[in-house]
């Protein structure tokens, strides 16, 4: 396992810090979120540190979403959103992955994710072209 | 594969809708956001129909993250969010599981998406006993 001393996740995935753990599985770990933005706001970390989602080797992110799913589950909520930060102006707020759970018991803007959503309008042309770009990368 | 007639992601999957196809994997299809948020904003979703995450099988969840890193690769980009809405009120607009890959270029609320925190202050005594419930639900 690649870990950080510093880094405060891979603390709490060794214990060293306290955290209010859900379940533990041989890449993750998971655990409430102590600022929720509503009541069961949890987190699913791979034990791997990496910064970002991109820098994650494969087997870390397999079961991520299986967690998210049980978490989900157990809260019982019908309406949540899963998200999951890159990079500061992003809003990343730790630099070890993370994924948020987080409930949205009611539509207003006290609690829960609060979403904004600037929609572009590129041409059909213009996206024709950049999906051929990204294909060729993959 | 479980599919929905009327469903337009079921119908995209089925090629009776064009879109802007990225990578189509045994369980999942990824293609343009055709209403980005920014340049390159993608969607990976599962082929097997389900309205929101915890109603699918965990055998659609397993390569969903995946497909999003390698569209981060492709997009080279360091900023950006995954995303996924579960319900009308948490922002869900296409009743399919649908996990959006969103670059952020820069720090504005002209692009990307746009996040509002409304953080919550609950007492480590109540958190405590939500982490217990959770847990025997689990």
């Amino acid at each position: 396992m690649t870990s950080l001393a510093s880094c405060i996740f891979c603390r709490i995935i060794k214990g060293e810090i306290p955290s209010f753990k859900l379940i533990e599985t041989e890449t993750t770990y998971s655990f409430l979120d102590i600022g929720p933005l509503a009541r069961g706001h949890s987190l699913v970390i791979p034990k791997v540190h990496a910064e970002k989602l991109h820098e994650l080797p494969d087997e870390s992110l397999q079961d991520i979403l299986l967690i998210a799913k049980k978490i989900a589950l157990a809260l019982g909520c019908e309406n949540y959103n899963l998200l999951q930060n890159n990079g500061k102006i992003a809003h990343q707020e730790v630099g070890h992955v993370h994924f948020h759970v987080i409930p949205k018991p009611e539509a207003s803007a006290k609690e829960g994710l609060v979403i904004g959503w600037p929609q572009q309008k590129p041409s059909m042309d213009d996206l024709k072209a950049l999906a051929e770009e990204l294909k060729s990368k993959m």
